[in-house]
C-alpha cells in the first residue's frame, strides 16, 4: 500500500544530511560541551557551529540563542521568564486567542500568579490586527506574545507591524515562530522582535532540540536553575547531537528556501483546488494568501474529522484534525473555534500538511482515497441532503 | 598517540546497541506520538516501551516515570514543582551542601520566593547523617532532596534510612540519583523516595533525555505548560530517539549491571592504589567504601588541577576537575569545600571516572603519564618541598 504522510506540522522526516551530521556526534565525539578536554572542546565547537548556522537562518547574532528541549519549552521560558523578570514594570501581557497552548497555558499559569492578560481575537481567516494590539497597550503592558504563523489554518500574522507598534511604546515582543521557522523566511530584525521560538523538528531536523531567539539587551528569568551552559539561561547537559541536527536542518533550510517554498505551495494550491472540486460543503480554513506555503485546513461538513482519519489510515494517508499536541482530545480546535468556525463544522476538519518529500502523485492518491470516505460518512450522518 | 577516556561523570560513550535502537526512530518511524495515524502510535509504544524499561531498572511503574530532557530539568521539576505544590502546607526545605548545583540553585530561588532551606553538612567523607537530617525536620517541612550518589567524590548516601525518616513523618522525599541510576542498583521502593532524578547519558544512553520518577499520589506542579504530553506534567513534543535510546539502555545497565560494577570498581581499586603508591601529598576524597564503583578523586597538594587536565589532555587523557557543569569556572568545587578540604588542596583535585570501556592498559598509561606531569607542575610551586 501506498504511504502518504501530509502531516508535516506534527513533525517532519528527517533530512539525510542532518542524520549524517548528527551520527558522528554519537560514536566518536561524545565529550561533555563543558569539559576542558579535547574531548569535550570538540562538542563545544560543534555547539558554537550549529549556533551560527540557527542565527543565519533567522538574521540573529550567534549569542542572541539560547538552545531548549523543544518550542515548548521555548515558549514557557519566553513567557514566564520575561514576565518574571519585568513584572516590577506591570503585569499585563498581550496575546492573541489562537496562539498554541505552550502560549496560551502558560499565560494561564502566570494569571494564577497575578497576571493580567488581553486575549485578542482574529478576523475569519485567522488574522490578527495590528490596530487591535495597539489599542490593548496600557501603562502595565510588559509584554505582547503573537504567533508569527498559525500552526492550525497557517495564516501568517503582520508580525512586523505588530513589533514597530511594540517597539515603539518600548514593550517586549515575543513572537512563536515554531510553524513557521525554516518554512517561510524570517528575520528577527525585520520583525522588531525581542525573542522567537523555533523547533527543529519542524524543519527535517530532530526531535528534542529547540531554541528560543532573545535579543542581546532583554532579559529574562531562567526556567531552570543549575550549571553555566547557555550562560546559565538554560542550564543542563547539551543534547549535543540535537543541536548539530538542528543546526544542519537550518543550513538545508537556508540554502534550499526558495526551492521548498516553490514546491510546497504548489502543492498547497493543487490540493485546495482538487478538495474543492471533488467535495463539496468543504472550507478551507485561514487566510486565502496571507499563509503557510505547507498548509491545507479544510472543514469537511457532516463528518467527523477522527473518522475521516482513521479511514485515511487504513489506507495509508497520514494526516491530523489539528494541532498534534491536543489531538487525543477530542474536542473542536480552538483556533477554528476562535476564528468563528461554527463548532459542529469545526469537528469535521482535516489539516494537510506539506513537506519537500511530497509529490503529486501523493495527493493524486488522496484526492482519490478521500471522496469516498467522505461519501461513506456522510450516509452515517442524519443530518446530511446531498 | 592513546586516547583514554576517563570522564564517564560528565557524559559516557554511547553503547552501540542504543544507537541502533534508536536510528530506525530517526529514519522511519518518525511520527509525532501524539498524532492518531500509523506513524504515530508506532512512535507512541515506542515510548512505552522505554519507560516500561527505566521503570524497570529502578523498580517503579512505568506510569511513575515522566520523561524530561536531563537530569538537571528533572531536579528543578521536583524541587520546584514540589515546593510550589505544597507550600500551602509548609515553606521548609531540607538538602545538603553537596548536591549538584541543579538542586542547589533550584533552592536559591525557592529562597527568594520565600522559602527556607535547611543544608546539611556531611562528615569529612561527604556522608550525610539520617539523624541531622531528622533533627532538621519542623512543622513546615514539606520536601527533603538528598542525592543517592555524590557526582564529585562518589559518596553513596543512606537513602533508606533518610526514606525511612520522611516517610514516617509523612514529608515528600526527592533524591538525585544522576550519578547512580544505571550504575549500582538503585530501588525506589527500597529507597521509599517519592521522587527520583535520572539522566540517560550517565549510562551509557544519549544526551538530551532525563526522567523523573514520581510516586503515584506525589502532585507535582508542572515547570511547563501546554499540551497533553507526560499527562500535562511534562509537555512539548518528546525526544522520541532520546527516549527510546534511554530505554536500550536502561535494559543494557539492567543486563549488565554486576559484570559492569565488577569491572569498574576493580579498575577503580587499582587506579586508587597507583596513585597512592605513585604521587605522594596525593589523598583520596569521598567515603572508603560507600563508594560509587566508578569513582576515583583525588586531590594533589601543591598542584592547580587545571594544569593537570591540560597535560593530561596533551597525552590524550581525557580528566575532569569536578563537575562538568562548573568546570568553566576556576574555583575549588563546592562539593570538596563543603567535606572539609583544604580549598588550596582542593584546587589540586582530579576528577577520574571510569567506564565499561576502559580497560587494564588505559589505567597503566594514566599511571605512567601522570607522575611526570605532577612532578613538573610541582617544580614550579615555591610551597614544594619532597
Amino acid at each position: 500500500m501506498r504511504k502518504v504522510y501530509l502531516d508535516n506540522a506534527a513533525g517532519t522526516p528527517l533530512h539525510p544530511e542532518v542524520l549524517d551530521a548528527m551520527l558522528p556526534y554519537f560514536k566518536q565525539h561524545y565529550g561533555n560541551p563543558s569539559s576542558l578536554h579535547t574531548l569535550g572542546q570538540e562538542a563545544k565547537s560543534a555547539i558554537a557551529e550549529a549556533r551560527n548556522k540557527i542565527a543565519a537562518l533567522i538574521n540573529a547574532k550567534p549569542e542572541e540563542i539560547i538552545f531548549t528541549s523543544c518550542g515548548t519549552e521555548s515558549n514557557n521560558l519566553a513567557i514566564k521568564g520575561i514576565a518574571l523578570r519585568y513584572e516590577e514594570k506591570g503585569k499585563h501581557i498581550i496575546t492573541s486567542s489562537i496562539e498554541h497552548f505552550s502560549v496560551l497555558h502558560s499565560l494561564k499559569t502566570l494569571e494564577k500568579w497575578g497576571f493580567k492578560v488581553t486575549y485578542l481575537s482574529t478576523d475569519k481567516h485567522g488574522l490578527i490586527d495590528p490596530e487591535a494590539v495597539a489599542k490593548a497597550i496600557t501603562d502595565e503592558t510588559i509584554l505582547i506574545s503573537i504567533m508569527h504563523a498559525n500552526n492550525e489554518v497557517g495564516t501568517i500574522e503582520p508580525i512586523a507591524e505588530i513589533g514597530k507598534i511594540a517597539q515603539e511604546k518600548g514593550i517586549i515582543f515575543h513572537t512563536d515562530a515554531v510553524a513557521s521557522v525554516g518554512i517561510v523566511p524570517v528575520d528577527v530584525r525585520e520583525m522588531r522582535t525581542n525573542a522567537l521560538s523555533l523547533s527543529a523538528y519542524q524543519f527535517y531536523g530532530p526531535k528534542g532540540a529547540g531554541a528560543l531567539y532573545l535579543k542581546k539587551g532583554t532579559r529574562i528569568m531562567p526556567l531552570m536553575n543549575g550549571g553555566i551552559q547557555e550562560d546559565g539561561r538554560r542550564p543542563g547537559i547539551e543534547n549535543v547531537t540535537g543541536i548539530v541536527g538542528m543546526g544542519k536542518a537550518a543550513e538545508m533550510a537556508n540554502l534550499e528556501m526558495d526551492k521548498r517554498i516553490r514546491k510546497t505551495s504548489a502543492l498547497r494550491d493543487r490540493l485546495i483546488k482538487g478538495l474543492l472540486q471533488r467535495i463539496d460543503h468543504l472550507y478551507i480554513n485561514g487566510h486565502p494568501t496571507l499563509r503557510l506555503p505547507n498548509n491545507v485546513n479544510a472543514s469537511i461538513e457532516y463528518i467527523e474529522g477522527e473518522s475521516m482519519l482513521l479511514f485515511l489510515n487504513q489506507k495509508g494517508v497520514y494526516a491530523a484534525s489539528g494541532s498534534a499536541c491536543t489531538s487525543r482530545a477530542l474536542k473542536a480546535s480552538h483556533v477554528l473555534t476562535a476564528i468563528g468556525v461554527d463548532p459542529a463544522i469545526a469537528q469535521g476538519s482535516l489539516l494537510f500538511s506539506l513537506g519537500i518529500y511530497n509529490t503529486d502523485d501523493d495527493l493524486n492518491y488522496l484526492l482519490e482515497e478521500l471522496p469516498p470516505i467522505v461519501q461513506r460518512l456522510r450516509q452515517m450522518s442524519p443530518l446530511y441532503k446531498p
